[in-house]
C-alpha cells in the first residue's frame, strides 16, 4: 500500500508488453492509442506536435522488429532505462514472468489488460493469485487483469484499447466494466463534457475502487467521481473511503445488477427484501454517494456536480422560452422530488418590470417564445438574486428568429459568480455551438429538459448531504436498560434446546434484553387462571391457544382478539376449546397465553446478514404490507443515530407515522433508539443470523411496544 | 366537419398573410421556411432544385413590395387564383376580415399563428369565438390560433416559424405546444429519425387532436402517432377516436402537467387521488394509447413503434459485446417490466457452436468485446429463430479494433424479414455512420442501452394491447340483483332528509340496491336484544354504539370487534357503556349495531366526477393504506368488463389478491362485476357525485362483502 498510484496517471515512460504489428491485436491497439492519443485521435496536439503521449513509449515483443514506427525490444530489460508504467497484453501464462522483470527494472505500476484469470474458474484463480503474490513480492501495483486500461486526457495518456479519446475535464470515471468506459468515451465526445481520468478496473486483483477513489479525491483535476460497480471486493473499505471523500468531493455510483434478486433466505421478510442490491443502496446512502439508476443519469448527475455548486435548498426555478417544455420540466421536478419555488411578491414585481405582460407570472417563468438574449439575461439576473430560489434550470427551444449562440452568451454572462447552481437545456441542441458556449462557461447543457431537472435533483441531494445535522442526544431513561449478557444467556438456552428459530417466549426474552419494550404476556392453565391473569394485565387482551399440536393457531380459531372483562376471557377460552376440538380432534390444549392487546401503526425492524456487507438493518412499515409494498429502508452496520433517523425519514408512509386519521404519532427519536439497540444486540450476540421485530406498534401512551419477533441463530 | 384536412398537409398553393421584410417577424420566418424548407434548410432539393415547398407560395402584405424575392399581394383576393392553404400571422383584430376573404376566394384551410385570443382572458375569448363563428359560416377549418404551424416533410411543406427541418419519416407528431414541436425538430435531426408531419395545434379553437389523429390514421406515410397534450377540448371524442385508431396504428401520448395535483374534494379518497392527471392516464390506458412520462421516452417509444413490429410476448434477449452495459440493460428490462428470456437448451447449444467458449452462456448474451461483425450476425440469427425470445436488443460498444459500420451492416443483414422486433444501441454513436446504417434499415438505434430497452417495453405493451382477449361471460346468479329504482328511492329519501353525505344505513341501502353483497347488520336497544340478534347473525360479530352524540365511535371505545357468544356480546355492550360514560358523560346511548364481522383483504371501489372526463372509477387496496400507497387503478366511464379486469390487474399488491399468507383468493370476475355494478349504479343515478365502497372484503366463503361505504349526492 505504500506504492503511489501516480505512475498510472502521469508516468514519464510507458512500455507495452505484447505490442504487435497485427492490427486486430490488443497490443497493437494499446500502442497505437499511446502514440496517437486515440483512434480516431481527437486531442489537441502538444508543443511537440503529437496528439499522443508526451513521455517515452516503448514496445516490447519477443520477436523485436518495428511496430507503428517504434523499434520493439525483445524484453523489458533490454529497454535499458527505467519504465514507470508497463501495460501487459500477452497470454496469461507468461505474465508472471513479466511481472518479475518489472520488479527487476524497478517498475512499480502495471496494467494487466489480458483476460483469462479468476473469471474462468479454479485454474484461472490460481494464476491470478500467483500474479498478485509475485507483484506483492516486488512492491508492484496492478490494475486489472481483464481491463481496458487507463486514460488521462490532460497528459494525453491513452494506455487502453478503447476507441476515441475523451476530452479533458473534471470527471474522474472508474469502472468495473471496460466496455462501459469505451462506450462512455463515445458518449462524452458526443455530449461535450470531459474526463480527468478513466480507469477500467477489471477483475480488481490488486488495485480496487478504494484506492482509486482516494487518488481521485486528491487529484486537482477531478471535481466529481463517477463509479460503475458490480461488486466491491471489500465493501466496508469502500464505505470508509467514500464517507471521507464525499465530504469533500461528490461521488456518483451506478450499480450494475441493482434489480437482481438478492440471495437471501426466502422465508424471512428481511431476507427476501435485503438482497445485496439493497445493501449497496444502503451503503451509498449512508456514505453520501448518490446512486444513479441509469447511464444517462449517471453522467448527467456527475456533470452537474463537477461544474456547479450544490443547491442550498430544494426549491428550483425554471426559466424558459418554451411553455410545453416548461410544464414537462415541472413534472420532472416532482419526479426528482424537488420543489418548484414559490416566487415572492418582490421577485414577481421585478420580473413584471422586464418581461412582456403575457409572461407566465408564475414558476416555470415562461418568458415567451420570442424571448431575446437580453430577456433571458434580465430574467436570470432577477432569479439569481431571489432568496426563495435555490437552483435554476434554463430552457430554450429555437424558433426561426432565435440565435441560440447569442442566448447562450447572454445566459453565461448573466450568471457569472452565482452562488446557486444553474443548468441548461437547449432542446436537441447539445453539441452545437450554443451548447459548447454554455459548457465552456461551466454551465452543463443537456439534450432534454428532464435531464437537466434530474441533474438539479442531484445538486439538491448533494446540498442536503453536506448540511446534515447531528441529532440531539436521546434521553433513554424511559426505556428498559439493555442487558446483553441476559440476551446471550437466552440464546444459549435456545441453542441448548435445539432451537434455531427461537420460539415466541425466547424471542421476546432476547428483545426485552436488548432494551425494547414488550407487551405484557402471561400464561394460564385454564379459564379461571386466564381470567385472573387478564385482570392483572388490563383490557383488552388477546387470548391464544397453547398447544404443541396446532401450528397455524390463528387459522384454526386458536386466537381471539379484543377480549374485555373476565367473563369474556372465559368465553374466549371456551370458544377456542370448541373450535380446536372441531378442527383438530385430539389436539392437546395445554393452556392459554393472555397478552396485553396493543393496536396501532405497525413498524418492522429487521436484520439479515448480507454476504458482502454483513449485518444489514431494515426499518419500515410492518404487518402484511411489508412484503407487498416493501416500504422499508436499509443501513449497513455500523451506522449512526443520524443514519437511523434518515432511515425512518425514507419510509414512504410518512402520513401514518405523523398520526394521520387520529393515529398515535411516532416518536422518531425513540424508534431510532430502538433501531440502534437492535444493532447493539446483534453486535453483542454474533450468533444471531437473522432477526425481525414485527410488529413494533406505535402506542398512544406507552411509546413503541413489540408484540412479535423472530430470532434465528 | 365535412371539409377535408388534406389541404393543411398537401396544398397546391400557400399564402402567408402578414409576410414581411422584417427579419425578426413571424410572417417573414414562415415565408422563408416555405420558400427554403427550414432555417437552416436541410431537406434534399426536389427536381426543380428547390429545398422549399414545390407548390405555389404567395406573400400577402398590405403594403405590397417584394419579400424574399416574392412579389407581395396587398390582399388575398388580389392573388387572383385559388389558394389551398392560408397562413395568418397578423394582429388578432384583423384576422376575422382575412377569414372572410378566405371564404370569398374559396380557401378551406387556414393556420392562424397569431396569439392574443382566449389565452388572454375574456376579451380574447370573444375575439376567438368570432373567429370560429366566421370560419364556420364559410366552411373554413382553422388550426390554431397561437400555434407554430404545420410541417409536412415529404411535400417539403414548412408552414411554420420553427427552426430547422425534420427529416421525412413515419412519425406523425401533434402537439399542443409549438415550442415542443420546434424543440423536437432539433431533436429529430440530431437523433436521426424522421416525421411524416408535425402539427402544432395551439389553442385548438377549431381543429383538435381528434381530427388530426383521424387524419394521420389514414395517412399512408404515418406509421405511429405521437401526441403531446395538456388538455383535450373534448376528452371523450379523443377517447373514441383513439380506441378506433390504436387498433391499427400505435399512438403514444405525453401529458403535460401529469404530476399537478388534481382539483378534487380533499375529503374523499377517490377525490384526492383522482385528479385529472389520473383521468388522462386512465383514458390512455383504456384506449390503447401508450403514455410516456418523459420527452426522451415519448420519442424513443414512437420510433420503435413506427419502425418495428409489436412483440408477441414479454421475453426479450440482449445480445451484446459489452458486459457492463449488458448488465445495466437487464436492470433496465426489470424497470420496464419486461422479462429476460430464459434461453432453451437448443438455443444454448446453437450459440455454443458459433461463440467463443467464454461467452456468457446466459441472457444477456455477451458475445465478448472482440466480437466481429460475423459473430454478431450468427448470434442474432440464432436468437431470431428462438421461440422463447419475443424481442431483441442488440448493444455494441466500440473498442479500437471494432468497425461499427461493419457491425451495423452485419446486424441489418442478419435480421431482414424478422417477425420479432429488434432495437439497437451503439453506446454514444447515435448519428454516426453506424447509427445511420441501422436507422436506414429500419432498426432504431438509441444513444443509451436503457433507452432501447425502454422502447422494447413499448413494443411489448403494444403487443399485449393488440392481443387483449375478451373475458368470458360472468355468471351473476350468486349475487343479489341490481334494483336501480330502489337505489334512486333511497337517494331521494336521503335528499329529503337533507343528507348530502349519506349515513351508513342509507349508504349501505344504495350499495345493496346496486347488487353488492353487504355484511349482515341488525340494531338492538340493549344487551339482551343485542345477544339475540348476534345469535341470528352468527359469530364473530362487531358491536357498535348507536349515539347521536359521539362522532368518532372507534376512538371513544364505542366499537368492539371479535365478539363471540351471547355472554361476550353482553359484556361488550356493557364495556361500551362504561367507556362512553367515562369519555362522553351524558351522551345518549340509543342502542347498538350488531354486525357480522368480516375480516380479510380490503378492497376499495371509488367514483369521483372528473371535470373533464366525468365519472372516473377507481379500484385498489382499501383500508388506511389507500392514501399512503395509492395502490389503485382508474378507468373512465363507460368501460368494458375487460377494462374492469385490467384495472384489477394493475393493482400492485397482487400477492395479497392471490391469497398470500393463507388469505382468501380474490375472484377477479366477481370484483369486475362489482365494479361494473357500481358503474351501472352511477349511470342510473346521476345524483351521486362521489362514492367509495371501502372496504369491500375478500371472504373465504361468501365472496366479496361490503362493510362500509360513502355516498355523496
Amino acid at each position: 500500500m505504500t506504492v503511489s498510484l501516480d505512475a498510472f496517471f502521469s508516468p514519464r515512460s510507458v512500455a507495452v508488453v505484447g505490442a504487435s504489428t497485427r492490427e486486430t491485436s490488443v497490443g497493437h491497439a494499446v500502442l497505437k492509442n499511446l502514440l496517437e492519443g486515440g483512434q480516431p485521435a481527437r486531442w489537441a496536439p502538444g508543443p511537440d506536435g503529437s496528439r499522443g503521449f508526451a513521455g517515452k513509449v516503448f514496445a516490447v515483443n519477443r520477436k523485436g522488429g518495428e511496430i507503428l514506427g517504434v523499434q520493439a525490444n525483445p524484453s523489458l530489460t533490454e529497454i535499458g532505462e527505467p519504465v514507470d508504467l508497463v501495460v501487459i497484453a500477452i497470454p496469461p501464462r507468461y505474465i508472471k514472468g513479466v511481472i518479475e522483470e518489472c520488479g527487476s527494472i524497478g517498475t512499480q505500476c502495471v496494467i494487466v489488460i489480458s483476460a483469462g484469470f479468476a473469471e474462468l474458474g479454479e485454474e484461472g484463480r490460481k494464476l491470478q493469485d500467483e500474479l498478485t503474490a509475485t507483484a506483492a513480492e516486488h512492491g508492484i501495483r496492478i490494475i486489472g487483469p481483464n481491463c481496458l486500461g487507463v486514460i488521462r486526457p490532460a497528459e494525453r495518456l491513452n494506455a487502453s484499447f478503447g476507441a476515441g479519446a475523451p476530452p479533458a475535464g473534471p470527471i474522474g470515471l472508474l469502472s468495473q466494466s471496460g466496455a462501459l468506459v469505451t462506450g462512455l468515451i463515445s458518449y462524452t465526445e458526443r455530449e461535450g463534457f470531459g474526463l480527468s481520468a478513466a480507469i477500467s478496473l477489471g477483475s480488481k486483483a490488486d488495485v480496487t475502487d478504494v484506492e482509486v477513489v482516494e487518488w481521485l479525491a486528491r487529484d486537482e483535476q477531478t471535481r466529481a467521481i463517477a463509479v460503475y460497480v458490480e461488486a466491491f471486493p471489500d465493501p466496508h473499505a469502500f464505505m470508509e473511503v467514500a464517507r471521507r471523500v464525499s465530504a469533500e468531493k461528490p461521488i456518483v455510483a451506478l450499480k450494475g445488477g441493482a434489480t437482481a434478486a438478492g440471495a437471501a433466505a426466502a422465508s424471512s421478510h428481511t431476507g427476501s427484501l435485503a438482497g445485496s442490491a439493497a445493501a449497496y443502496s444502503a451503503a451509498f446512502r449512508q456514505t453520501g454517494v448518490l446512486q444513479a439508476e441509469r447511464i444517462g443519469e449517471f453522467m448527467a448527475w456527475t456533470r452537474a456536480l463537477a461544474y456547479q455548486p450544490p443547491a442550498k435548498g430544494d426549491r428550483i426555478a425554471i426559466v424558459t422560452n418554451a411553455g410545453g417544455p416548461g410544464v414537462l420540466s415541472a413534472d420532472a421536478a416532482a419526479r426528482a422530488e424537488i420543489k418548484m419555488a414559490t416566487l415572492s411578491e418582490e421577485t414577481l414585481a421585478k420580473l413584471n418590470e422586464v418581461l412582456p405582460s403575457v409572461w407566465s407570472h408564475n414558476n416555470p417563468i415562461d418568458i415567451i417564445g420570442d424571448a431575446t438574449p437580453e430577456r433571458f439575461a434580465k430574467a436570470l439576473e432577477i432569479v439569481g438574486q431571489a432568496p426563495e430560489v435555490d437552483g435554476v434550470v434554463v430552457i430554450m427551444t429555437v424558433q426561426a428568429m432565435t440565435n441560440p449562440a447569442d442566448v447562450a452568451e447572454a445566459i453565461s454572462n448573466a450568471c457569472t459568480n452565482w452562488e446557486k447552481p444553474i443548468l441548461a437545456s437547449f432542446l436537441g441542441l447539445v453539441g452545437t455551438a450554443a451548447g459548447e458556449i454554455l459548457d465552456r462557461r461551466g454551465i452543463p447543457e443537456f439534450n432534454l429538459p428532464e435531464e437537466a431537472v434530474s441533474a438539479m435533483g442531484a445538486l439538491v441531494r448533494r446540498g442536503q448531504w453536506l448540511s446534515r445535522d447531528e441529532p440531539e442526544a436521546f434521553d433513554a431513561s424511559g426505556l428498559p436498560a439493555p442487558d446483553h449478557a441476559r440476551a446471550q444467556e437466552t440464546l444459549d438456552r435456545a441453542a441448548a434446546l435445539g432451537q434455531s428459530n427461537l420460539d415466541l417466549t425466547l424471542a421476546s426474552e432476547v428483545l426485552k434484553a436488548a432494551g425494547l419494550r414488550y407487551n405484557k404476556s402471561e400464561t394460564a392453565k385454564d379459564e379461571d387462571e386466564a381470567a385472573a391473569r387478564a385482570e392483572e394485565i388490563g383490557y383488552p387482551v388477546v387470548i391464544k391457544l397453547i398447544s404443541p399440536d396446532v401450528v397455524h393457531k390463528s387459522d384454526a380459531g386458536g386466537v381471539v382478539l379484543d377480549v374485555v372483562g373476565p367473563e369474556a376471557v372465559r368465553a374466549a377460552c371456551a370458544s377456542i376449546r370448541t373450535k380446536i376440538e372441531e378442527s383438530h380432534p385430539g389436539a392437546r390444549i395445554e393452556g392459554f397465553t393472555i397478552e396485553e392487546q396493543v393496536g396501532g401503526t405497525e413498524i418492522i425492524i429487521g436484520m439479515s446478514r448480507d454476504p458482502g456487507f454483513g449485518p444489514l438493518f431494515m426499518v419500515g412499515m410492518g404487518g402484511v404490507f411489508v412484503e407487498v409494498y416493501k416500504d422499508v429502508a436499509f443501513r449497513i452496520s455500523p451506522f449512526s443515530r443520524r443514519d437511523a433517523l434518515d432511515m425512518i425519514g425514507e419510509i414512504q408512509a410518512q402520513p401514518l407515522l405523523n398520526g394521520a386519521r387520529g393515529r398515535p404519532v411516532l416518536n422518531r427519536d425513540e424508534l431510532a433508539e430502538a433501531i440502534l439497540r437492535v444493532e447493539a444486540l446483534v453486535e453483542a450476540c454474533p450468533a444471531i443470523v437473522e432477526l425481525d421485530v414485527n410488529p413494533l406498534v406505535i402506542t398512544p401512551d406507552r411509546g413503541l411496544v413489540c408484540i412479535d419477533a423472530r430470532v434465528i441463530i
